[in-house]
C-alpha cells in the first residue's frame, strides 16, 4: 500500500492551502508539501477549519527539486494535454487509471500541483514520474486548484472508507413469493385474463430491475399482504 | 441519457454557490437550483469565474418543494449515513452506484446537497429518491459543499469528457524482439552464463508489468539497438 502526499507548487492564495489542507483530511491524507507558497494566513486556515494540523506540520521548500526528491513516485498534474498519437511530455492518464498503476505500489506516491494560474512548467513535468489529468470539459477544462485535488482523492480513496453495511438482494424464493402475492391481487380486482400476461411480465421486469434488498422485500410484502387481506375481507 | 441539474438548498455562503457554478461548467452541466440562497454578490461571480452564465440564469425557489417539483430523479446527498443493516432514511448509495444506478434513465436528474453547516433535513431527504454519500474518512466526514459537488460531478461526467487518443500498447511480436535484443545486450558485455536466466526472467516480468505503447517500445529500441552497436564496434 502506498503512502501519499501532497505538493502544492507555488499556490498563490491562501485559502486555496486551507481548502486543500481540509480535502487532505477528509480523505485520511496528512503529509502536505508546499514549494515557495504564500503565507499561512487566517484564509488558510478559515477555509483548513478542522484540518489546522495538516497546516501546521506541512513541510515548506524553496526549490521544486527538494520537494520531489524523497517521493518514490511523483505524479504530475495538469489540464493542459497532448491528445493526438505521438504525445510524449504531455500524454497524461485519468483518476482511474492512476489508482490501477499504483495499486501494488509500494512506497510513497506524491501527487504535485501547479499554480492556480499557470500550472506546472514542462521543465517540472519532466522530473515527474507520471502525468495525470481531470477529463473535463473542453471548454472550461481549469478546476480550481482545492477541487482538483478532492477529486484526485476522492478517486484514490473512497475505496478505502465505504463503511456501508450491504445488504443481500432478494433471491429466487423472495422474488416468486412476490410474483405469486401479485397473481393473488388480479385475481381479488377481477384483472381481465387476457391482460394478466401481459401485467405478469410488466411486473416481473420492473422487480428484476428494482433488485430489492430483503429488507424492503419484507417491508413491502407486508403492504401487498395487507393489500390482499382486506380485498379478501369485502 | 439522463439531463442533469444542481439544486443546493440554503447555501450561505455567495463564494460555495459560485465555486459550484465553476465546478459545473467544468463538467459540462450548465443548470442550477437555489433554494433560498444567500444574495449572489462579487464574491459568487468571483469564484464561478468564466461560469458566470450558470450564475445569471440559475432558478431560484423559496420553497424546497417547488424546486424538486420537476426532477424526475431527486437525488439528496448526505455525510451522516445509518450504517446498520436495518437503516432506512439515511442508508445511501456512493457515487459510483449512482452512476450505474442512472445509466440508463431518461429524464431529468437533480442533485440535491444541504446547508453547509446542517447539511438536508430529514424531511427534505423524505421526499428525495435516492441518497447519496462521499466515502470519507470517519474522523472528518464533513466536507466543503462545493467540493462535495466537484466530486460527484467528476464521478458521473469524467467518462464522457476523456479525449485522449487511446495507444496500442506492444503486442508478442514486439515483446519478443525486445527480449532478443536484451540478451544480444547480455552477450555482448559477457554476462555470466549462469545468471543468464534469471537476468532475462527479471527483465520479461518487468516489461510484462511496464505495458509498453508501441511509441515507447520504439524509442526504447532505438536506445537499444545504439547500445548493442556501440558494444560491436569496440
Amino acid at each position: 500500500m502506498p503512502e501519499f502526499c501532497i505538493v502544492l507548487v507555488e499556490p498563490k492564495y491562501s485559502g486555496n492551502i486551507g481548502s486543500v489542507a481540509r480535502c487532505m483530511k477528509n480523505f485520511g491524507v496528512s503529509e502536505l508539501y508546499l514549494v515557495n507558497p504564500c503565507e499561512l494566513d487566517d484564509a488558510a486556515y478559515m477555509m483548513a477549519v478542522h484540518a489546522d494540523n495538516i497546516l501546521d506540520r506541512a513541510k515548506i521548500f524553496s526549490r521544486f527539486e527538494d520537494a520531489i526528491r524523497d517521493l518514490d513516485l511523483a505524479v504530475a498534474t495538469t489540464s493542459v494535454i497532448e491528445e493526438h498519437r505521438k504525445a510524449c511530455l504531455r500524454k497524461a492518464y485519468t483518476p482511474k487509471e492512476l489508482l490501477e498503476i499504483i495499486k501494488g505500489f509500494n512506497g510513497k506516491v506524491g501527487i504535485v500541483f501547479g499554480r492556480e494560474d499557470y500550472g506546472l512548467y514542462n521543465e517540472e513535468i519532466k522530473e515527474c514520474d507520471l502525468l495525470l489529468t481531470i477529463p473535463t470539459s473542453k471548454e472550461y477544462p481549469s478546476m480550481n486548484l482545492s477541487h482538483a485535488v478532492a477529486i484526485v482523492l476522492y478517486e484514490l480513496f473512497s475505496c478505502r472508507f465505504d463503511r456501508r453495511v450491504k445488504d443481500r438482494n432478494i433471491g429466487v424464493v423472495e422474488k416468486e413469493k412476490f410474483i405469486e402475492f401479485f397473481n393473488k391481487v388480479l385475481e381479488l380486482i377481477d384483472y381481465p385474463d387476457h391482460k394478466k400476461e401481459k401485467a405478469r411480465i410488466t411486473f416481473r421486469r420492473a422487480l428484476g430491475r428494482a433488485r430489492l434488498t430483503e429488507l424492503e422485500y419484507h417491508t413491502l410484502m407486508g403492504i401487498v399482504n395487507g393489500i390482499i387481506e382486506k380485498l379478501r375481507s369485502k
